[in-house]
């Protein structure tokens, strides 16, 4: 299902004075909106395939309604959503979930809905009916390389698809790990997990990037063998250029500072890209902004400046990928919290004065400092994106749209009530 | 399959003279060896139905083999555990998974394996097929009576079944809480559960106890209903004299004292039982000792005081009962595990000399107090365990005798290797 | 040192037509910017006289300059405060370092700064000189009974001192616990605590309320004997009708959900009142605000809904206190960062409608209950605080106009660089 | 004061016969008893110099008696020490608290009492009275050049005093960061301490090490420099082949892997030392042991195995200290405490069969992985310690020995009741 040009534009309509208001008083606050405005139109997000929907616990799964059930219909979730905001112009493909078995007629149907095939993600930490070996020791780590090898030859395939799509990027997720003292020897699982990826790496095509996530617990509850940033540091450094890491929000130990660990891999060069998602306890997967978006302005502001400080694009040089799970909303609803959120904290990281913020830095001046940051985060930097929507030709209000034309009960009628996305 | 006499004599005749050895040397190191055995023999665990088949997490599960497939072949199990080590002389069921059929033949077969129906568990955290209501937004807290009316007469079904086998108590932890800050009014949630909860409890008979689990987070990552001892406590008290908390080692807060908690609902007459399991991060549900050993035996130390001081019976007046889930162990060696590091600690607690620590406190003499603790905890009671294990019938060394006898294979040819137990 | 009239009005006239603009925007979107105004306005935050100098670590303490070095002076910088914000109308003193000598001369220079005496602090945490007996092992807990009972008698002196000044309410914050396993009974420690409280409440007069302050850790580091709000909760409920919980925000453990907690004591009529600052780690005393904003806007939330359904008065029936240390900051630069940010979330939690709130709850649709909740916190409520200052004859700008008449300077011509308040 | 061969002789005498039959006992349990002692009497831990005296929290100090005040009685102290376990065969000097007037004395008085000096201790986190510029906002890493120099001459400094008494290592530990979001650029005050690191490391003597040490939090609450063991590992990296990573039990984030940390910076070949303690909450600084004894057995496991595996020697290749503070104990005791925990796990770890470990990792047989570890874990090592320390000339029962002389008295009679010593 896909809106047209003209629902938007009624929708629009109804709002417009209302937002005209609002973003005429925002954009006399602040002294480049033009340039602002550009950027937040320039920003896309990515959103994962697995996350179109509903998401579980160990303890169940509360089914939604009329999920996509092909990779056509979650290309179309991913256009819709981009209709709607223009601003999830990616998705990001897992295999074996989304297995293409026609990569031009995918290629052609993202080109309609003007979407790009983002980073490809593989899966060592499942099996799949009818896999030769188990992964319940681990994959890349393992002590037989048998298995090793299969979870490279896994990897070496996803990079296939990929390349027949377009992507141009690598996820490794590892759940490799151990739930016990004594069950791993940690050097070797290291090392082993070490030379798989060399041999992946080996076969990246020149122009992609592989990103090595890392994530302290679970599903793995005593150790896990990309555990942190500085492990995940020393693989991409040990594996070269093309290597990077990549953060999850919510793949740290309690009380982390990720906006340091953000800034500290930038200043190494080695910062690939990042999962977007909220948490309150662990790697809860909940809406973007959902509990700390203080802590995801940090991040932005992180971002911003230390990207502006290397010259870097905004938009192309780091990937920007949504993984959220959805257990209690319609996944789409969600996804547009998300992308807002994510869109709200850039905005107000752009709003940063960096030159005042260094001179007080310099001064030690602790209070100004913390003014300088909390005048940009307590903006209402709503208008700015209301209208880099309304330019992009998306809707001024992306939720109010979808329950105004009840998109959720068409795709039920169109899918049927118990359509069932894969993922977890 | 079970055990014969024959099968266990031969093990520890084997083991024999070592054991003497043994035992010998640690007997004549402590005051009251003998007292101390008895303690061991009587001292008896619960097992969870859904415990043993293997478990896993939201990411998948990697089967084991030979999983019980019905309730027979579960108290056919747990029959064979209590074999083995003699401590394992109870079950504990599940309702949905376990509703016995025939409940007089259920009686007969645990009185000839020698166990007992310890609580009773209720489910309203997941959907089961063809259930009228959801539990997607909460059981006994929901907004809508009807569905807290259906988890209602869940659980006073659950007390039915209860009382057919002769148990005598109810174990009730919902997953009841939520995901995003705003779903729900904290207070309604309370006193809606309040509610729900009092209704089961007049349907209680008077000789049963409930037992109200708390747990910090998961699945609902944002709050949790009943989610610490205080609100477990709140609900108990306001229900009466027959509600108490129920301690589940792994639904805590980081860092959280739990023997603190243990220490001060005994002086409220508020506990109830065990969940004993094991955890580095959260509610990781690993095998018991396996991460903490030393706050295992905080928690007995606590327990073996706090018990004494109010003339109760170690072994009938709160319920233990074992928690874990088993994704990497076959289950049954997983469980032998966590029954000897229970006993390990209970051993260790009893050697603590109350007379001596009471007046090394009385003293404000931390560093005997800490003597007096890490003297008992470092002593190496296996072999007063093991003493017990022989006096009661058991076999000397439980997981050798399992291996040696090659019971898992024993299991496999007769249930299969596809086997799988209900559970998560 | 004070300020005049005359300059809080030049101040506040060369930003006017800047406030105005926005002012006039902010009433424009919310349906009640005039009651609103009005609660601003009474809202008070008192002031704790040991937060006027600066704090410091166990590592050290980096002196602060012109700090108040008698109870006059820190009168007279709560008045200052009181002067730029209009909203620090109170003070909480601290025994003994704010021994009152001449309480008649005191609440006359009280009076003048139009402030009133908040919670009495009484401190059996810390060895005074010539203190009989020490705290070393506990005060209210201890052991000995003589040392319980000269914490006892503190507690009462504090009382006295506080009917002296007028002020109605004791906050008792304990530090009483353990550094070790073994080193304490807890029961008899709970129960020495209680009976020791007992006494104190009963020397309470009848106007006076208790706060009964809770904390997970530090200065002990293995228990605390009132470690969190179960146990606050249980002293409060045993001692009576005066007595309650009071809430400082960074005593909890990781991740803990404090607005839960805030909602469920004032459930059960024992919540008092409220120890404001932030943290990330531990208990760090930052500035409010400075690290997780949206939680205390879910706080403030959580209160204006639960005062409200209980017809509670904001302004009087919870006693709002903040308690920060100011390591690097101007301490009274950083009190205006934190009255602001509480003003900010209390602003914040008053527009979110609590009809369309209720509502969305009933119907369990999450995402229109996060999207009330983000779109009230969105909203930049700092126009209406300044228009609430304007009205009351503060400062627009209150950090602005105190470093633009150089108070910080004056301060320390008046009472010379190395003048160091009491405190930590 | 020194104890005389007599005073331990007739000590050990009285315990001699109980001691031989434990040993006996043991001994006959464990492959290798002999080589384990030999590896047990070699084996030192350094006694830090701040650690004679009791520690204090921000909250307060509640001081000991007959504290060495000078650094000669320091010396003294930790020679009491190594005479009752001879296992604490080295000090580990903080400057400016220890500045040596005499070095040649110093030494000498060193050598009678069989003590090395171990690692220098910098202090930058603390203004020294007369010190020209402050650290309040940070050392190595401050925006202003001539702080960093001033911080950068006083490690230099130290490294000259170092070699005076024939030290050879260097410990830096910083508590450079910040307390609030905006205060400082992360990449600045990364690079900043990397350039005064690495002045500091080109005047290190070619066989020194520098030991980089870590910490996740506190005394700054919202940032720290080198906060964990990746910017540590990134340090000492970018610093050359003489600078290596140094581990405080007591500083990371909750529930950190710490033992799979050491084992990785072992494969790195950066592992410099430890700092050890023990902890429940933060950097708590408690007594060795006494919370978390499994997890010190885990890292030693990490340790023997991991310096096995590169030939490394126990004894000299990394540091072994001990930093922890003594609120509520003689901190004579409580060393004597830890120096006995540590050793435990050392022995521990010693008896855990590498080889049989290996094969049942190579299985992937878990449950055979615990019981190893555990069944090392689980021997009452003890009596082979005892063993060590009377092979060597030591005390069977240091706190005994200790006790039974009255050494704190007699510290007390020759130092005063109020001898304080220098620390924090």
């Amino acid at each position: 299902m896909l809106l047209t040009k003209l629902q938007i534009e009624q929708h629009n309509e109804a709002l417009l004075k209302q937002h005209q208001r609002n973003f005429e008083f925002v954009s006399g606050c602040i002294p480049n909106a033009d340039a602002l405005i550009k950027k937040l139109i320039d920003f896309q997000v990515a959103i994962p395939s697995w996350a179109l929907g509903n998401g579980g616990t160990r303890f169940g799964r509360f089914a939604g309604k009329g999920e996509p059930s092909t990779l056509e219909q979650k290309l179309e979730d991913v256009g819709l959503l981009h209709q709607l905001n223009r601003s999830s112009g990616a998705i990001s493909l897992h295999i074996p979930w989304d297995i293409p078995k026609d990569a031009g007629a995918l290629k052609q149907l993202a080109a309609q809905l003007d979407l790009k095939f983002d980073a490809m993600n593989s899966n060592t930490f499942q099996d799949q009916p009818g896999q030769q070996l188990s992964y319940k020791f681990g994959s890349l780590q393992h002590v037989d390389k048998a298995v090793r090898q299969q979870a490279i030859d896994h990897n070496i395939e996803v990079i296939k698809y990929g390349k027949e799509l377009g992507a141009e990027s690598l996820t490794v997720w590892l759940a490799d790990g151990s739930c016990f003292p004594g069950q791993l020897n940690f050097r070797k699982a290291f090392n082993n997990t070490l030379d798989s990826l060399g041999i992946i790496y080996d076969a990246l095509p020149d122009n992609w990037k592989m990103f090595v996530e890392y994530k302290a617990y679970e599903p793995n509850f005593y150790s896990t063998t990309v555990g942190d940033w500085g492990q995940s540091y020393l693989f991409a450094s040990k594996l070269g250029d093309k290597a990077y890491t990549l953060v999850d929000l919510g793949h740290h130990l309690p009380n982390a500072n990720i906006e340091q660990i953000v800034a500290l891999l930038l200043n190494e060069k080695k910062l690939g890209g990042f999962h977007f998602n909220d948490s309150k306890y662990g790697d809860d997967d909940l809406t973007v902004g959902s509990i700390k978006p203080y802590q995801l302005f940090l991040i932005f502001k992180e971002l911003v400046e230390g990207m502006d400080a290397r010259g870097m694009d905004h938009t192309k040089d780091l990937g920007w990928m949504i993984d959220a799970s959805h257990n209690v909303k319609d996944p789409l609803e969600d996804l547009l919290q998300s992308v807002e959120a994510i869109k709200i904290a850039y905005a107000q990281a752009l709003l940063v004065d960096p030159k005042k913020l260094e001179a007080a830095q310099q001064n030690n001046d602790v209070v100004l400092a913390q003014e300088l940051l909390q005048g940009a985060y307590r903006t209402d930097v709503r208008p700015l994106l209301a209208a880099a929507r309304l330019k992009a030709g998306a809707a001024l209000d992306p939720i109010g749209l979808y329950r105004q034309l009840k998109v959720r009960e068409q795709l039920v009628k169109e899918r049927g009530e118990h359509a069932v996305a894969t993922g977890l």
